[in-house]
């Protein structure tokens, strides 16, 4: 795109991470950018306009309460495919594997989702349209990121097919440490169930 | 068990389908149980005094506000294994997936978090011995369930290598028919992001 810019016209790629599952005007709100990361992938270059329109639009989403990040695009390609394609994709699979399951079992699928399932249909409920091109352009990261979870995977199976307790245990451990992690950056709510309406209605809360 | 129940004492399996990542008696709250389900799966038996036992205990739950089911013990074991163990199986993994490439990717993990991965880290906290005991104790259900997890992956794992938009769409799409009838059951918020505060500080809520 760069080379049709017009003279003055900058091109500077990057993103928020903030959202929900719901897209378009409608679905925003004032806080939205809050504290929330925002991520810039300029080109390198050290044309002293371009250099300054970085440095403008670095201040428009600080003006906007985000916190700016400039990294390069491969590494924002592979980091975002652990962060957020990854998640998105295996949310997706997971619902469908229910839903071919939803038919056999009689609408038990949706009663009996407060189980651990519902968790995973908030993300699956994203913009199909926006994530078929998120895989279909960020390739390579995302086939390499679901290869390691594939393996990871078929480790855990293993474990469980030939009950190896201990294997479990360790892997589901440090787990916690990363959610731990999460809370202290202030990045999720450290309530119980995403704070979920189920508050005892005689306490204070 | 049942053999060694005294004369008069009648075992009835069960389980409510309510709770948090949190465990213990501090992570209770007085409406955990009001309208979550409960399962009952009781021996098939005529006997008046274990049929008059089940009714009790069918009561007993009713009057803490939760709905009752009874079930068959081999069916419990396969919808939970999709609503449930399944779903917790693949957070753990996904976050173990993640943890290893978190020291590569120094912090960035956390710091995007909010990209869709967060998600999965609240039910990967959850107690990990009791989940080893599940995966273990429901061995069967959660292998064939998982089978079919990674054979609808692999299909969708092509469809990127192959640039197939048309199917990614196709499965994307479905996935929202089964949140909407999550929500439509009072199972979860139909609130964006969970209700994760991030509400406009300037409407009325």
């Amino acid at each position: 795109m760069t080379a049709h810019c017009p003279e003055g016209v900058h091109l500077i790629p990057g993103h928020p991470i903030a959202g929900t599952e719901k897209s378009g005007p409608e679905a925003g709100f004032a806080s939205l950018f809050q504290d929330a990361w925002h991520i810039l992938t300029p080109r390198g270059d050290d044309d002293p306009a371009y250099t300054e329109a970085v440095k403008k639009l670095t201040a428009f989403w600080r003006g906007l309460g985000a916190k700016v990040d400039i990294m390069d695009p491969t590494r924002h390609d592979r980091v975002l495919a652990i962060t957020s394609h990854l998640p998105h994709l295996i949310a997706y699979n997971i619902v469908a594997t229910a839903y071919d399951m939803e038919s056999v079992e009689q609408g038990e699928v949706v009663k009996y989702s407060a189980g651990g399932f519902r968790d995973f249909t908030r993300i699956a409920a994203s913009d199909p349209v926006m994530w078929r091109d998120v895989f279909l352009t960020n390739k390579d990261a995302v086939l390499e990121t679901l290869g390691r979870f594939s393996e990871d995977l078929a480790a855990l199976q293993r474990a469980i097919r030939w009950g190896d307790g201990d294997m479990l245990i360790k892997e589901f451990t440090r787990a916690r440490g990363i959610r731990a992690a999460i809370i202290d950056a202030g990045l999720d709510t450290a309530e119980a169930d995403f704070g979920r309406r189920h508050s005892d209605p005689n306490s204070e809360d």
